[in-house]
């Protein structure tokens, strides 16, 4: 007696229904299928069309929305099968998934080996896990959860079910931020830098977890950043470096799934960072990585201590991986450049590769610093002489024709525009810029808007050292929707001040 | 400038889609309210009707399957805000949930206290948490991950947030068996013992976590189990006792829904457990527990060190809540009884209360050595005489009478069928049997369809020490569907045997 799944074939109906990046499908309550495989709300089910598979929730419909015979897809289920309206679906139980297993063992706090992780990841990349199956295991891993083995056996498993690109050249240059420090988005202009100076450079970024924006996004308001890896080679190959989206190309498919979770949950895993990082530059084929990491009381990395832990991890991993890592200690105190939200950062950079007379210093030599970093540590210029160099070419203008030509190599150049609504805040006081409370002001950004609205965020201008009058402009929120303008004002207004002046 | 809610109605349709237990709100992608306040899909939204408040998830809809103005939610949401098609609903923004940052500081491994635990369950119980929230919260505190102070402030905090009930009695008995084990239904036989003898037992009982039956689940065969608080008084006033589902009473509201999570991870973490137990018998005002604790290789409980623990906790957590505990340490090797199923199971309760030749006398000693310790523990009879008094109230037929009588009271009396379609599994070797998987065995009649649909499960007959001959049958499988009896097939044929012959 064998499981006969021939029968089960359903045609679809399309409803239209957006779940985000859940598969869900629809079926009748009285549907023949239902009845005799013993399917009721919430069994997870796997789908097939035309030799593609994924997994799905079943939500039971009790009305005449769908007939019988009929099945309805949530949109992102019918774009990843590749299928429409009228197609055939085959429809049949989901065998237990194994690796659940070593999840539940590493929520006992058992230590996980490397086969483990591959295990995990690879179902993960198939698309086998619910939402509540991928938090549980985002929640097992988090804090200090994972060694340092078990950061190297995520991390490999990571690079092991992605793609992996080849360059021809031994020095192949990548850098990182850690994040948490709002606007710092120096990667455009350090991309630039490096490209112009004929080195390769195949950056990929991710879109914001918890921020307000992530390069993807920042870059999304100038260029296309949905880039084939086909397209990320082609414009490597002409211009010698870009900037695209990571998620797309695929690098490391498990890594945007994984953040999706992360950022419902405002969580941001320790060993999940470093593997999420480490295995895009291997899968990218880099060679020398920079990492840029601020310490400050309100950025994401708060302590000193856990700065150098963190150090001595992405080292260590980076190594067993066959990559040098250099980790840069920063200033995490307060924003880097002025704007805080895709559009707005945007403007900033073009300012800073334009030569601009008031683009944000700041900013600029953060990007020179992180440039100099790169060049010393694959030996394209003597110790001591990496900043200099990356100066030279920042305000020869060679930079700003890079990024010029990377942009329309990518597939064409836009200017980022400001949102519709706005709204001054004021200083209360007047005194000296003292302290800058980062996670809140980002926060106030994401409630207008972003990234989810490019052109939201805000525009900073009052870092620390200021001295500003009473009723002097310390920064203005821009939002495309008057309700979140409000929503980031009620929140801007419930508790202790963002910015503190004495 | 303030955040106005007022002008977000929306007039519902019904769709009929049974999302089990989420809230589901489906509002058009060009909707009015969607555009103004920055809603996409997965967006937190709070819903009113009527001065009742729940949090959905945004669902968003891009055909016409929603008129402009129109709204729909899932089954459970409608039923949870008593609305019905053509009602207007209230839809805003969700503020922040503060206790999430409890939950988060737990997942980074901090202690919690006794008013994050309050803040975290209160936000639990008014439905505040997503799936991937919840889930969060249970892995974060899985394994050994809360301390006997966190599992007391958990069982306070779910204590404090249900209802509580009160008797006129110094003595309230009940008891609590920590599952793993199928079959071993005594909780309807000793109820019945217990309360013949005159005592007070108003026993709640959950249904499946990770199990082919929960005690309400198999009651729910032979009577109505979803009592109110009202109808359950009734019912212990006039019979002394009553077995009703703990869910429906809301005695620990946030318990029902961390099991329905607990059950989609299939993990039991051990300190929700101790909460989950004890914060039940708390709020149904027991004075004097019982619980029986059997251990074994394939039971929940594994080792006689492990039971040590959890004996420990029990005790420990009960006497800051006021409990006496007695924590039993059974035989955990082999199911008790025959049945494994709601049905089945109900079928070995009736025949050992009507004292019938063929029952099964496993079951019975069981429940009679538990009623024992039950009134030697709440001084109802001299230590070492309680089990004697236990049997002479059911071999006299008056546990037998008040349980037919406690089932009159809660809503009729209905017998227990069998399923439609069977299966024999047979023994491939003669010999004698040696050991039991009891975790597949399990895993085979929850394939099967128990406790989804009530009359399928196993009908064992083989128990250790058993002699067999080859093609003799070991177990039955029952199911409803042909596809789930084919499905628990495969499971059984796709590795190591369940009952090992020697």
């Amino acid at each position: 007696m064998t499981h006969d799944h021939k029968g089960n074939t359903l045609k679809l109906k399309w409803l239209g229904i957006d779940t985000y990046r859940e598969n869900i499908i629809f079926m009748r309550s009285d549907c023949d299928i239902c009845i005799s495989e013993g399917f009721t709300a919430l069994t997870r089910l796997l789908i097939s069309h035309k030799g593609k598979t994924i997994v799905a929730t079943l939500d039971v419909v009790h009305s005449d929305l769908i007939a019988h015979g009929q099945a309805a897809l949530s949109e992102i289920a019918f774009k990843r099968l590749d299928a429409f309206e009228g197609d055939e679906i085959t429809v049949t139980h989901l065998d237990p998934i194994v690796s659940l297993s070593d999840v539940r063992a590493k929520i006992y706090g058992k230590k996980l080996d490397d086969s483990a992780f591959y295990r995990i990841i690879s179902d993960i990349n198939k698309g086998y896990y619910s939402d509540i199956e991928l938090s549980a295991f985002i929640s097992a891993c988090a804090g200090d959860n994972l060694d340092l083995d078990e950061i190297t056996g995520l991390t490999k498993a990571m690079v092991n079910t992605g793609s992996k690109l080849n360059w021809n050249t031994d020095k192949v240059l990548d850098k990182h931020c850690i994040g948490g420090l709002p606007g710092n988005r120096t990667t455009p202009i350090v991309v630039s830098i490096i490209a112009a100076a004929g080195l390769t450079i195949p950056k990929t970024s991710s879109r914001a977890i918890t921020s307000p924006a992530g390069t993807a996004d920042t870059m999304e308001t100038i260029t296309n950043v949905n880039l084939t890896i086909d397209k990320l080679k082609e414009v490597v190959q002409k211009e010698g470096g870009c900037i695209a989206w990571g998620g797309i190309v695929n690098l490391s498919p498990s890594d945007d799934i994984l953040i999706s979770v992360e950022k419902a949950l405002d969580i941001d895993s320790e060993g999940q960072m470093i593997a999420s990082v480490l295995s895009k530059k291997a899968a990218a084929g880099s060679t020398h990585v920079v990492i840029d990491m601020p310490v400050g009381k309100t950025a994401k990395v708060r302590t000193e201590k856990d700065a150098l832990k963190l150090q001595y991890y992405f080292t260590a991993v980076g190594k067993s991986l066959g990559l040098n890592i250099e980790v840069l200690i920063t200033d995490g105190s307060q924003p880097v450049g002025r704007g805080i939200g895709p559009s707005l950062e945007a403007m900033d950079i073009i300012a800073v590769l334009k030569n601009e007379k008031d683009a944000p210093k700041d900013l600029k030599e953060k990007a020179e610093i992180i440039a100099g970093a790169m060049f010393e540590l694959c030996e394209a210029s003597k110790q001591g002489e990496g900043v200099l160099l990356a100066k030279q070419i920042l305000e020869s203008g060679k930079a700003w024709d890079k990024f010029h030509n990377i942009c329309l190599a990518q597939g064409g150049f836009m200017t980022p525009v400001h949102a519709q609504y706005k709204m001054d805040i004021l200083a209360s006081n007047s005194g000296v810029v003292k302290e800058i409370d980062n996670r809140r002001l980002a926060k106030v950004a994401k409630l207008a808007g972003a990234p989810k609205t490019p052109s939201s965020g805000i525009y900073f201008c009052a870092p620390i050292g200021t001295k500003v009058s009473e009723n002097q402009v310390l920064y203005t929120v821009y939002s495309e929707a008057e309700g979140e303008l409000n929503y980031a004002l009620e929140y801007i207004n419930s508790s202790n001040p963002i910015i503190i002046i004495e």
